[in-house]
């Protein structure tokens, strides 16, 4: 991409650029830019900041992580295109899987996915999954056993809301990264991060390594008070702020 | 497309459906799927119908088309691909053409739209530009001189901030269709109309008609009495109202 590091659209286009690129490679797909414009949209409104619930609920997040026995990452083709680095980077810190979970059944943009990832020298679950989540149609209930299917904690991101629904349903406590407040996603998960992903991820790893020294039961406190409601209605009430009555934003 | 009709998402899913395929035949980019994602978050924010504000704009619009002497309707890509018929039956109403502007430049693109438009019996200006725009950088500037070069009211939808913004300063008045209220080319325009492309256009060829037997003085008196802040400020009040605060939408 040509665009200069200083140019004020520089994050913005350079997470377009990456999108295009899996597009190009077959990782992506064309209702995954519609997606993508979609959350630029509301991070747009959001004012293209992590806000203060957004950072409450990351540091909880990142609490439920540490304490999970089995966490695992979801990636689909957005995710992985945007945010492979800074996913490999927190699983890394959490020493757990990261599983590939697309939205339209594709074998080949599963191995593409896995190679994207391979290239980072991360081995990633779900290039062939091999176990069903109950309560999904067979072709989106598709995980791994290793993985998702045994997990107590996922983390998933620009997820719809049915699949999140099913692992909810699956006894998985889920972790969504969802920019719009007002969607099933993080409406039916137990944590709502509504930041952009390019931020989330690094937040979540922060948020890892400066609670990892405290103890469980602090832990689990920060767990214990979480209200999600609150996080979305704090989302919400940005939302309206960055909404003036007739005035420019651009 | 296999969604049924009665689907509540059916028009969404045709519009993004007719994008892939646009897409595919190399008429619309990744960048402009992106661009509908961002359209589609403000149209859900707006209830996906036309606004009252929207549709008194569309009148005021329709009073200064009949007005004009040499009005052109812009055609980019992904309005090509969205609203073609659309625009085709707007055009036939004005007796005025239709005129290739795309964003990034490229003949074999300018080539394919008018292929696409000549597929429904109707020929476009500015396949190949013989004209510049002045206060626009070269590639974005060129125009054909039978249409966007002498007109005096251009129609534009999905339209960037900047090209809208040297039609302005070249005198003509500009109508631009955008679902973004706060955005710089609903900001820049004559006339704003918040609505959604596939709404807008047959609302416009439908108040050509209503309003074609009254008196160009009456038309006159529409458009001197048009208030642009107002139509803006209505548009931001629905989007802010359609932002509960904490309250679920999907």
């Amino acid at each position: 991409m040509d665009t200069p590091e200083d140019h004020p659209r520089y994050k913005s286009l350079l997470l377009r650029h990456r999108l295009e690129e899996g597009l190009r490679s077959g990782m992506t797909t064309p209702t995954g830019l519609v997606a993508h414009g979609r959350g630029e949209a509301f991070d747009y409104l959001l004012g293209e900041v992590t806000i203060p619930s957004a950072l409450a609920a990351t540091q909880v997040a990142a609490a439920l992580l540490l304490l999970a026995e089995r966490p695992v990452l979801s990636v689909n083709g957005n995710a992985a295109a945007l945010v492979r680095d800074e996913m490999v980077e927190l699983a890394k810190e959490l020493a757990c899987p990261i599983e590939i979970n697309i939205f339209h059944e594709s074998p080949e943009r599963r191995r593409l996915i896995a190679a994207h990832f391979a290239a980072a020298g991360c081995a990633v679950f779900g290039e062939v999954p091999d176990a069903m989540l109950e309560g999904l149609s067979s072709a989106r209930a598709r995980v791994d056993s290793r993985g998702m299917f045994r997990a107590d904690v996922v983390v998933v991101s620009l997820e719809d809301g049915d699949r999140t629904e099913a692992l909810v349903r699956g006894g998985k406590r889920v972790i969504a990264i969802d920019l719009n407040p007002l969607s099933r996603t993080p409406q039916t998960a137990d944590i709502a991060i509504v930041d952009n992903v390019d931020r989330a991820y690094p937040g979540l790893t922060r948020a890892v390594r400066e609670l990892r020294t405290h103890s469980p039961s602090a832990l689990q406190a920060m767990v214990d008070s979480y209200n999600k409601s609150a996080t979305l209605a704090a989302a919400v009430a940005v939302i309206r702020a960055g909404v003036p009555a007739g005035g420019a934003r651009e």
